[in-house]
């Protein structure tokens, strides 16, 4: 029965991680279609975002049928949970990238992030991205030293999101409002993807060890 | 065994209701802030949101407890896990008027909110605070017609923000980048809350009936 359960719940782990890498496609193709201004793109993103949800309700249902039919205890009921929680945050994610298509796709034949301040919003990109592509290695290996190091590196997020408001906010900014409001939303978009990854790692560092590193999700 | 296992639940319930009125109260505070400048009300929400999260785990550990020492199957787990993921979403909520008041709390001495776009902005704050509040009734009550009506009212919560959008883009906005991208941020806030606070409602039918009326929370 034990034995069942694990196979059972490594098979969770391996959908979770395959959803994962969907995720990073979502974000990798909202970015281009964002940069490049390629509505085709944005709106293959958007529609996409349906696959996510699907695999997303085909882990619940997993999740759910082991813990109707091995009623798991203390331990391991706390990680089949946390795999309820990650898929959720995954899915999040993959809304997100759906907003920064949409936002792609709103602006086209332009493209909503004006040169200026390309360089530190299509870092905050590559991050976000680069963040998705550990977690999804985190969760296939259960590593816990890479989850706790992703934490750490999510800072560099936060002064990107800081820079790029003292961008919009100065003097020189000649973009107007439209392009303001689009980068502080792409901003909050991009951070959240990475909080929910920061998250998602810090769930598999749980699932291992039984320790909670840290607070979940950042306010 | 079944009776004490209803109990139990009957009093998450009661738990989930009160972080409602906590959420209530801080949406409430949040906003008042941010309308009058009051810093010290701004430090209070922000100060406050500890508690719920003391409360929301509380509330896991009780849901825990109940998994564990049950171990319910097929409908019982279910609510068991609506309840867990009512509780992250409303403590979500009580994030997000964090974030409002700590816009408020940025800005004084002056208000984040330009005069123009008041009447917009304060509507968005009253309709997300109204839909808290009868969120923390359809918990307490189970009560389904509310629950598939509120998600109806979300759509006054859409015509806000595409308002508050079509205000900050026109060529009347006096008010420069700065109000546009707070505006921009505390619509998305609010926006956010309510998204939840729908999503925490289907939970409730979803307990009651044993069926989603529609998916959770829209991206």
């Amino acid at each position: 029965m034990r034995e069942l359960f694990h196979d059972e719940l490594d098979s969770v782990f391996v959908d979770l991680a395959a959803i994962c890498s969907q995720v990073e496609a979502a974000v990798a193709g909202a970015t281009e279609a964002l940069l490049s201004g390629d509505a085709e793109l944005a709106e293959r993103v958007i529609s996409g975002d349906a696959a996510i949800d699907q695999a997303r309700e085909d882990v619940e249902e997993k999740a759910f049928s082991l813990l109707s039919l091995q009623a798991p205890v203390a331990g391991d009921l706390r990680v089949v949970v946390a795999a309820l929680r990650m898929v959720t945050e995954l899915e999040r994610m993959g809304d997100l990238s759906v907003h920064v298509a949409k936002i792609a796709r709103l602006r086209v034949p332009n493209i909503a992030v004006p040169e200026e301040i390309r360089p530190t919003l299509s870092r905050m990109a590559a991050v976000a991205e680069d963040m998705v592509g550990r977690v999804k290695a985190i969760i296939a290996d259960r590593d816990v030293s890479a989850a706790i190091e992703l934490g750490r590196d999510d800072e560099e997020m936060d002064q990107l999101r800081r820079r790029s408001f003292a961008e919009l906010l100065s003097d020189d900014w000649t973009q107007g409002v439209e392009a303001a409001v689009d980068v502080a939303l792409l901003g909050r978009y991009y951070e959240r993807i990475a909080d929910h990854a920061v998250s998602v790692a810090h769930r598999v560092v749980f699932v291992v060890t039984g320790e909670k590193p840290v607070p979940a999700v950042r306010a």
